[in-house]
């Protein structure tokens, strides 16, 4: 077997693919060898090495989308059917991606759903180890209460619930509302890292504050308390709210068209969401940007390490992924998984928030990014 | 072995176990609810709930233990019975955790083989972005070449290879030799980050000195090299040998004797392999360690999260896990998956090597340690 | 103003004083020898002891205080008789500490001045290693062009020039206008690690936006942009705009009213400026605040290793430095040595800009911050 | 020895020198104005900018060579006739730069002393915040006291002391000896940062242990105590012995006569002592290096910010400043200031010693490495 990487090395991938070791003759002797190797609950590498270590990575979840108005839909229904309470906790409908049923992941690292709270309903306080975060894409009304500081949700805002915070959710309005939820549950299920604790039956605070007090601390740009010094490892501000969001993205394409260098790529606007006492990523294990593409651009098609999901927030367009082209609208969310080549293109004006397990992928050393059109990594990656 | 949260303090609150929510009245209404959810690739929390966010880990790996003859006696057979070359690639079988059927996974991120290599063989050249290391419990003669570096191999050594580092094993004796391999295949598989790429199909140096050029670049301590001072994810250091880990065990125990502060508890000395280059663990997803315990010493049962794999390298005792005690002798394996009690008793004096995926919980922020006679949290994690 | 030790429970052991050695009876070799010590240029420690190494820092440094109304005047004549341009580059006055003479040292590591620039004046560009920042009490109409990028200056803003940036001011209206440099030069002199170049003898760009395009692409609150996410070792912000400043104050003291912990010190609200790319100081070796106090509060007595420049910037109290009390207004200015017991006290509301040599004390871990009337200690330094 | 930019292709621009800006004509008004400049405290930067901001630093300190046999003579004669004691605490003799007049600083942050200490006598123990080491050219005898921890001193030897460890110095044999001492006293003097503190009369721990238990615990290669593992200011080894040192450097050479890459460049081996907590440097402030020259080997020429001062350990060759060439034997220091060019040349083989303050440069982000002859930067600096 070659490498031969004038077909392109890294995805060869699965042509080339790999053979078990040169076989020994069948007997009974070889025969017994399999039996006792499952007795004393071991397992050849040879039998498996294929599966296991793959050329490139070889995701089981499979590229996919959703679409919002089926997922608004089912969240009504729910709210009509099913109460929310203690015990269940949450009215809150995983995205499963089909390739890794019969799990409800949407990635191996990433738990997406939509949450839905009808008039006045109250999700009890809880808390647990696993990170999380809403976003929301329509609709108003609901507080979001972490460790006691009452956040409003809005069109466009990300909503912080790191990791061991104790949160509650409450609708002060006569109007439903639903939006999405991201967590790293499938990680920390499948490493065994999560703990759970029951909190407050209702929310500690129900006041309806249009901002809460961790932005009122914390969300001046470049500037934080001198009474809160060190670096946190999650995000002291409780709320990105679009305003600051759109903003920033509409700076990069005005700097763009003057002809100075703020955008990712031509057409391309892009932030980071981050912690401001280190500049890093707001959690641990997840990263959140918002991406606004010019009517007509395109992004370059790009294989990345580790997965994400994807929101269309405004406008309509396209991604293709591994070639597959599906159109999108508002509110349509899709996964990128570890490798599978992905690219946007805008129909109209489109902006698409996005969540990935960059950080685990990061702060573990196994990032790289390939461009297959200019056939470069870029730096900062092993290839 | 069960994990029951009940005989440990920080679940009082697990008595409220986790019920489905205030389940709605069976309806048609309801099934076709449900049927939809399924339809659109979706699932709801709350039907799943109790699995996905346990109030502590409940892995699915189990407490195990390993027999030392068992594994060197089937690596023996396998020599006899399966070639090795290229595609098998190596003849490694990996521990198998009942808990985690059908894969060969030892714990949820962490994989352990014994390898076995007879006189003259030759286990080609390859590289993977899984990370990877070689303990040699007994034995010698075989050399793994890393990059091109010739790496002796004997008992007590602990040998390196970093991911994408090229890689392949020559036995330079008329004997064989089995050695355990520890690498973390299950999370990089599981999470998708995985490459890997065939290289020479012998190793492309096979001299066969004492000590390997890292060894003699950066093996000294607290001195580098002035021509490489930047810090690198990966040690440098490719042999970690037994003279030197020994000495500082010994010094550690005698300290303790003149009254200095040195031991990780009374009658417990411990080291961490580290990368000279920045204090850290060796590796970015796995930390080494070798332990040795007094003639009859205990150590304090630990609770904590993440998963490692045991060797006994010399004496006798017994680990106590989740309660149940099991002997132990030279070369066993065991495992301890995330959360599960334990602690080591020692018979004669006894030398164990370990290793971890503590790098993975401690860059993600999942730290916690809990030792229940004590009813304390150690500093540095969440309780 | 007498830096007492008696007062300060810390130096108890100062009692003790630093006596010469046992003197030797005179002789005349002891005269040779003191003779030959500086033929071959050397010093014996024990001549110096006392003053080299004392028992707390003695700077030579005093407590000082600059009035605004002689600045300013000063400032006006010397625009009117000294022309700006190439050669002298600037029309800037340092304050010169008393003790620090013949320097015009402000601190032994900080320069500050007050800079004037006549109506529709220029000062040609350069740029060199030294860290420079502006702050303005009062005035607008100039625009600093830090590589390329014009930055309006306005009251209460803070305007950054990092080390080895091209910079350039101009005047573009029929006002003068005068602010305050604050600069490392001292520091950067001492050491000897200066550089310095000449640039465009005008401002690469006349244009007189409201906002940079740095705090286009920048100022957003806990938002990057994705196309440049390294760390920078000065922050990517070139103006910190006096409405978030203000602000940011405003809501710590109403937090502290409705009960909540957000100031340093009951009454005393205070921000660091911060380089978002990761959190810590605007400049490698200044760091930035602005201190808030309610009318009528009083911070608690402070010790603290390292030197700060402080600004009123508006409202009216007093300085106690050493002991002395001073009364300040509106664009005084003062100095605390390294050790100098202050504090201060609020007539009015009282607003300060202050800077300090803080990262250079904290990156080389000598800091220690004692506060005599608790006789306490502060966490993270020595004690 | 002059700093002549002209031979410096970096300072082309030198050529426009910093004149005084257009001076004004003479008049009773502008005498007025400079007489109030000083009035108020304040000083004009046109008058003074030449010097204080130059286009490459411009050290007071000038390039010097100490005989050891100087220091050496004039060490034993102030053993004659200097008592050692409280009050002087130790007999050293600091090497006074002759362009430092009339402190008896090296360099403006080094402070180097010999230090001789007769049969039986005892420095008596203290602390300071300044940072220090010891290195032995010749010798043995005594024994550092280091917060409690005896540490023998033998020719080759770095002895660590950092700041604000308590520490003494007895010696225990019928001889005298003699070594150097670094510290960070100049620059913790200018920056008043330092804190002294007297302890006890005798050393607390008179053993003569060969190794220190700082040593048993730490100073195994790439292995540190788990019971130790948060990263530390200041190295925790106590003690870098030669043999270990010689052993990096032979197997440099010898790496290079293979055809590896291992040394700083052609015949020039070099390592650097770390703390291996965290790989940096052994102290906040000072690095130390050792560099071993084959015999005829010359180095590149170098300017690089920041001061050093090496000594000759064995072997002869000299050492060019600035262009001047002058011979050096064992035993004998010397001073790089800040960006003087220079180069080692080996006659025998040739080792020697180096510290300087590289981490202050580094650490607040001053380095620049300029090579003349390739006319290039080293990366990681300004250029």
């Amino acid at each position: 077997m070659s490498n031969d990487p004038s077909t392109d090395s890294m995805t060869a991938e699965s042509t080339v693919s790999l053979d078990a070791m040169n076989r020994p003759e069948p007997s009974p002797e070889l025969d017994r060898l399999y039996a006792d190797y499952a007795r004393i609950s071991t397992s050849p590498l040879w039998t498996q090495l294929d599966d296991l270590m793959p050329i490139v990575p070889s995701p089981k979840a499979i590229p996919y989308v959703w679409r919002w108005h089926d997922l608004l839909d089912i969240a009504r229904r729910s709210g009509d059917l099913v109460p929310v309470g203690r015990g269940g906790e949450r009215r809150a409908i995983g995205l499963a991606n089909p390739g890794l049923a019969p799990t409800a992941y949407a990635t191996p690292t990433l738990w997406c759903a939509i949450q839905y709270l009808g008039p006045h309903e109250t999700a009890p306080e809880h808390r647990h180890a696993q990170n999380a975060f809403r976003f929301v894409v329509e609709g108003e009304g609901v507080w979001t209460v972490v460790n006691g500081d009452p956040v409003a949700m809005r069109r466009g805002d990300l909503l912080m619930t790191p990791g061991w915070a104790f949160h509650g959710h409450h609708n002060d309005t006569d109007q439903p509302m639903a939006w999405i939820d991201g967590l790293d549950v499938p990680f920390v299920h499948d490493m065994d890292f999560g703990f759970f604790e029951f909190g407050s039956e209702r929310v500690t605070d129900e006041a309806s504050p249009s901002v809460s007090r961790s932005e009122r601390l914390w969300a001046h740009p470049g500037l934080t308390p001198l009474s809160a010094q060190d670096s946190q490892s999650s995000t002291p501000i409780a709320a990105y709210r679009w305003e600051f969001t759109d903003q920033a993205l509409r700076e990069q394409l005005k700097l763009e068209d003057e002809g100075h260098p703020a955008t990712l790529e031509p057409g391309h606007a892009a932030i980071k969401y981050t912690n401001p006492t280190n500049g890093g990523d707001v959690l641990p294990t997840m990263r959140a940007e918002f991406h606004r593409l010019r009517a007509g651009a395109k992004t370059a098609v790009r294989h990345e390490v580790g997965s994400s999901v994807w929101q269309v927030f405004e406008g309509s367009g396209a991604i293709v992924l591994n070639g597959d082209r599906r159109e999108l609208t508002k509110g349509d969310l899709f996964v990128v998984p570890s490798w599978i080549p992905w690219s946007l293109e805008a129909g109209t004006e489109f902006d698409l928030f996005r969540f990935s397990d960059a950080p685990i992928v990061e702060r573990l050393n196994f990032q790289r990014v390939y461009l297959p059109e200019s056939n470069r990594y870029l730096p900062g990656g092993r290839g």
